[in-house]
């Protein structure tokens, strides 16, 4: 991403003027701390859209296991910051945004004053190690800024960041005893064994460049890095914290630990050591890559060259502007603002930038690959993200979302199972979760004209070789079986179900490029999620190789059900390339309605709330679970009944339910955007039920108008009329002057620009 | 390197026919089994020459450590064979020849039948594991081919090499249980930690490629692979063997021990399943690279596309026939024959290639560089090279040993710590042995016009630099002393021995480029040696740093003496710079040439011989220690006396005593070609005592007659007149016609071409 100049800026903004009006601050009402406590993941610090940087605060070094046993409280950490927290430990590179497993944190910054302590101590007794106390009071977190007093070393640190280069700007008391830490070793989800290796080399008394390669979410992961300092160090040391031998050879007879400037071994922390005036700023930049120590000095040159702090946060924050802008809202409440904002906040973090300025990056084979003709990216949550964020993508980031799906391209051509990304990041498949949910991504994408018609035969032959790899977790037995069973493959229903949607997304792209044997193979398939449909009781049930329903089930609860993350009574809902077959087999509307009425109104015993992973509490309604993916559609069901109003009422009471701009005001793990893309979507009046499918669901607007700035040039007004916290039913809709007959709105609709109006009112 | 096709290399054939007569066959007369018994080091396998390759069989597995301990018996592996050895584990590929310390030994091979055994077993139970018994009768060792009967499982191993590809044909008997294994854990000097990483891609039923990563003797080395066979695998399966914690995460949920095509972890090893019929050949290419898995795959496709190994071989020999063929030398005797070639075949095995075909390799500071207008080279043994070999590339090599020069300039370059190399390899510096002898390498081959003159300046920059960096290994206190203090810093004798004569080479470049200041420093500095020169006992001799020679100090010990790999006897001779001053300080000839003497005449106690490291007792003669390299120049100082006719003597009774062509025929650690150097110059009559001069020393040539085959396209032809075993002493030498009236011979009347002309006698 090129650095904006200030006359750039300029420029864009009078040419965004001859557009549309002048725009409002929006970047003002973006919170990054909303999520940062309990379960929202989410981080505080610095990035810009897509950035590979996420520069931010860690509150705590929590190791994978105690005593050999994994540690639970390593979940909290998932994106290194808990609000709760009194104590941090310094500032590190790179964060997951509201993931439930983890890994990142690198290259760990602290600048202490005072004697130097190089371990991190510990949240009773900070002072005995380099963290720092802090308060909230004294803490700023905006867009690409982050600021907060370190307490116990009285310093106030600034964080700003630009694409692939994080900022520093450290104000020093007085001291003779200024330190910069660096903690290799440190990071998020630290296995016992994770740090593989860790390298560095001390270019000159202001410049070192390394890099730190784990074993850990990531199999094999390397990250390189290039550190500028505005004002020498007057010296530096090193320790090496590893247990395992390493052997020292010849590098014996140098004293290592002092002003030595090459470095290796497993587990290297370094400090620096200045003298302070009082309020002297030291500034710093961390460039990452992917590719090498040449590259992140690269990187660090192009984006950042000068030292002007202000300037690097002027520029993140414009370029946050210009992509929070992309929705203009309107709403006399402060607080839809703010949700709304902070949704498009969070909903812009990831997938990040994965390749340095001259087009390298690190692929899946761990070679490195030039991109020709698009940016790569990485940390592909698809399980999440294939909902409701890539269609989000397509309707306000056509061409960054055809890049996404290049990159899983790419990655597939460099896989040796002949498979898309399942769940990805940083050169590396992990596996998390269930499906293969590149392909209603790519599909959406394709149909949607947003990924060339050249390259949809490409996308069609690897969304079929994925869905043939037998090996892949039950892909196998759901071929011979037509369903995944239990006994052979767990979670075995959710696998089902959206095997079967891939499959449904499958047939759909075959049907456009006229492949009739793959459309009629997989419009086959996605019909598979009738096989785990237990006709008796109404849900979908897990099933055994030898054909049978398996007897022993409970429709409440998660553990062990067939179901992934999610219990019979929300995941039975999963089949949204056709609900109107669902319904039918449910005993038709009339039994689905009350059916689906009481997923919201249920009263859930205690124990399941216990059980329930990556929500709160609060993220449940009734035994409808917002906080978690597989039912995020759910609310938008009634739309294929003749009781569409009831959408319209469920929408309107999740969204401040589950969405308030407080630190603990997200209903679970953000999910690297899709929790927020929920959010715009129904703020705005419509969902995409069924990526691949060329419409929206309707459901009910919380704005009081909005216009969607397309990539295109073109706007789509939405325009509500009689709008009001009660006023949640929508009396009629009309497109373009026409009223809409059906409670769906096309894409094509919305991307050709035009005006949709909902007229509200306060009864169905 | 280019494969030669058959028409190419008949042309080059013919074309060399327009020079000279067609060439007796070199190649039978190298062999490689010399050395391989007691301490030469050397290693049988196929390599070409200065090949990035060296395909070797590997006779054990010996761990670095017992019960944490250094275990002794690692050190006479370092070349990963023992000639003694009854058993050969697997065929790896990457080997030192005669060194004395070590590393590599990477993808160690081993085709077997019968049930998988995935352990090697143990020389006393080698049916408990995957290594054969061998007998030497089944076995063959040639230049650029090796082959061996493995006696258990009955198969027929043959080896050949290109540059950077091993190629393996292994001839099965009829067998269900055919296999190859792959053991990516393996390797030479195997620290208990040492492997850092391994990684491994089953691309296609044919093809692999992967990593093997180590901290070593290079402390952060990674070497790449892409392995193809000639027949699809039926299965195959792998088992790491780490101790380590590797985290598993989600890959848990394949079974990746069998048939799974990717792998990572700390100690893979790998099995590769085939059915034989009797007699069946299934061939294996395996290319290496230091860049990357795709680097390799390039080598392979560039130098070795298709699968017929005797073209291979072919090729490689014929690549060898012409190294020999350089020079062309004349004895009755097969011996003297056999010596010679196998010292040149042992003299081009190293420095070895380090870049792949498309020009990049791995640089020190493990960024990947793109090498411009020369082939980039690695393992740099320069305090053993540096006396003779480079030298004789000067002569031989001109053009590579430039390329070798810009390689040393290269790593300075990227070198934090502003130095040359001292020992390095694989993109490591390792600081083995004492000096910085890359100087003497540059600034001969800058002198005797083998580097361009424009490149004059920047070696000079980089010998300054190097000779300045204090931290190093008592340079500070050198500089500030004149000589460096035993107590501050050990071998230190050695140090300021060898200091002096390099900052003597530094003078030299100074003065050729005009700079005059940096002359006289670097002329001051090279007359330190006088420093260490106790002129009451007459031998150089440690001192403190308080001014006083040590008091503790026995002439005959190398044990903590002061010097380093030799006594007091050998070391303080060691001023080849300036014999004349040396000789006039320890009271002229009248005194030197008596002490000359009875080195190689006194009678050395055994206890000395039990200490003296890197060489066999047959590496002694008297005290002299031919087996190391610290007085390799000590025999030709009697030409700077009035007797040199007893140079001649020694020089003839050393080359038959130290040089016998069987495999314990070497007198000590080859040490990367050095003593190889040493037979070659001295066979030839002449030997470059101090480099960096313009001149050699004359010594008795052992030869008949020789032609050198200069790369600018001139012979040299040397006549000996009345040669025999008995005939050692030089009565004249004429060059070009010219009576020579001093014992020495200047390079540039060699390089221009001529003809020198000895003369012999039986008596002086």
């Amino acid at each position: 991403m090129k650095r904006l100049t200030l006359p750039t800026l300029l420029l864009s903004s009078l040419s965004s003027f001859a557009q549309k009006a002048p725009s409002e601050n929006f970047v003002q009402y973006a919170h990054p701390l909303v999520g940062t406590a309990k379960m929202g993941h989410t981080y505080p610090g610095a990035t810009v859209p897509f950035g590979m940087v996420q520069l931010s605060p860690d509150t705590d070094t929590i190791p994978y296991e105690l005593n050999g046993k994994y540690n639970p409280k390593v979940y909290e950490y998932c994106a290194g910051y808990q609000y709760a927290d009194k104590t941090i430990v310094g500032f590190s590179h790179t964060h997951f945004s509201g993931t439930g497993h983890s890994d990142l944190g690198d290259f760990q910054v602290m600048p202490t004053t005072g004697p130097l302590q190089l371990n991190p101590g510990t949240a009773d007794q900070p002072e005995k190690g380099f963290r720092s106390r802090f308060s909230h009071q004294n803490e700023v977190a905006e867009p690409a800024y982050y600021r907060v007093k370190l307490d116990d070393h009285n310093i106030v640190a600034e964080l700003t960041a630009s694409n692939r280069v994080g900022m520093h700007q450290y104000t020093f008391p007085q001291s003779d005893q200024a330190h910069i830490i660096l903690d290799l070793a440190a990071g998020i989800y630290n296995y016992p064994d994770k740090n593989v290796w860790t390298f560095v080399r001390v270019e000159n008394d202001s410049l070192i460049t390394g890099y730190r390669q784990t074993n850990g979410w990531a199999r094999t992961r390397v990250e390189y890095f290039a550190m500028a300092f505005s004002k020498p160090f007057a010296s530096y040391g090193s320790r090496n914290y590893s247990k395992k031998q390493v052997y020292r050879g010849f590098w014996g007879r140098f004293d290592q630990a002092h002003n030595f400037p090459e470095l290796a071994g497993e587990q290297l922390r370094l400090y620096f050591d200045f003298k302070t005036t009082a309020n002297e700023r030291i500034k710093v930049k961390m460039a990452l890559s992917g590719v090498s120590m040449d590259g992140a000095l690269r990187n660090l040159r192009a984006e950042i060259p000068g030292w002007d702090f202000e300037a690097v946060k002027r520029q993140g924050q414009a370029q946050w502007q210009e992509q929070l802008g992309k929705v203009v809202i309107e709403s006399p409440k402060k607080v839809d603002k703010e949700n709304f904002y902070t949704a498009m906040y969070h909903a812009a973090l990831s997938p990040t930038t994965y390749m340095d300025v001259d087009g390298q990056y690190r692929g899946l084979d761990q070679n490195i690959h030039q991109a020709k003709g698009f940016t790569n990216y990485t940390t592909f949550s698809l399980w999440d993200t294939y909902r409701a964020l890539h269609p989000l993508f397509n309707l306000l980031e056509p061409k960054r979302n055809a890049d996404m799906v290049q990159s899983m391209l790419a990655h597939y051509d460099q896989s040796t199972l002949h498979m898309l990304p399942i769940w990805s990041h940083y050169a590396n498949e992990n596996w998390c979760m269930i499906g293969y949910h590149s392909v209603p991504v790519i599909v959406d994408a394709v149909l949607k004209g947003v990924v060339p018609a050249d390259q949809a035969q490409r996308a069609l032959d690897a969304c079929v070789a994925t869905a043939h790899q037998k090996r892949f977790d039950g892909i196998g037995y759901y071929e011979q079986l037509g369903y995944v069973p239990e006994d052979k493959s767990g979670s075995s229903v959710s696998k089902t179900l959206e095997y079967a949607f891939d499959d449904w997304c499958i047939a759909q792209l075959a049907k456009k490029l006229g492949k009739s044997d793959i459309e009629a193979e997989f419009s086959k398939r996605a019909q598979n999620w009738q096989n785990v449909y237990d006709q008796r009781i109404g849900f979908m049930r897990p099933r055994l190789a030898d054909g049978s329903f398996r007897q022993r089930f409970d429709v409440l609860s998660t553990h062990d059900q067939g179901f992934i993350e999610g219990n019979a009574w929300n995941y039975s809902l999963y089949v949204p390339q056709d609900p109107a077959t669902l319904i039918a087999k449910m005993g038709g509307e009339k039994k689905f309605v009350p059916h689906l009425d009481s997923l919201f109104t249920m009263d859930l015993p205690d124990k399941f709330f216990a059980e329930t992973e990556d929500i709160t509490r609060d993220g449940i309604i009734g035994n409808y679970v917002h906080g978690n993916e597989p039912a995020h559609h759910a609310a938008y069901l009634y739309n294929w009944t003749n009781q569409p109003y009831k959408t319209q009422a469920r929408v309107r009471m999740i969204l401040p339910k589950m969405y308030r701009p407080t630190p603990d005001g997200l209903g679970g793990n953000d999910d690297c955007g899709q929790m927020s893309a929920w959010y715009i979507f129904s703020s705005l009046g419509f969902y995409p039920v069924a990526p691949g499918s060329p419409d929206y669901a309707l459901g009910s607007p919380a704005v009081h108008g909005a216009t969607i700035n397309l990539e295109n040039g073109k706007t789509f007004r939405i325009k509500v009329k009689n709008q009001s916290d009660k006023n949640v039913y929508v009396k009629e809709a009309r497109l373009n002057g026409q009223k809409l007959t059906r409670p769906f709105l096309a894409y094509a609709d919305v991307v050709k620009g035009g005006e949709l109006v909902f007229t509200m009112a306060g009864k169905p």
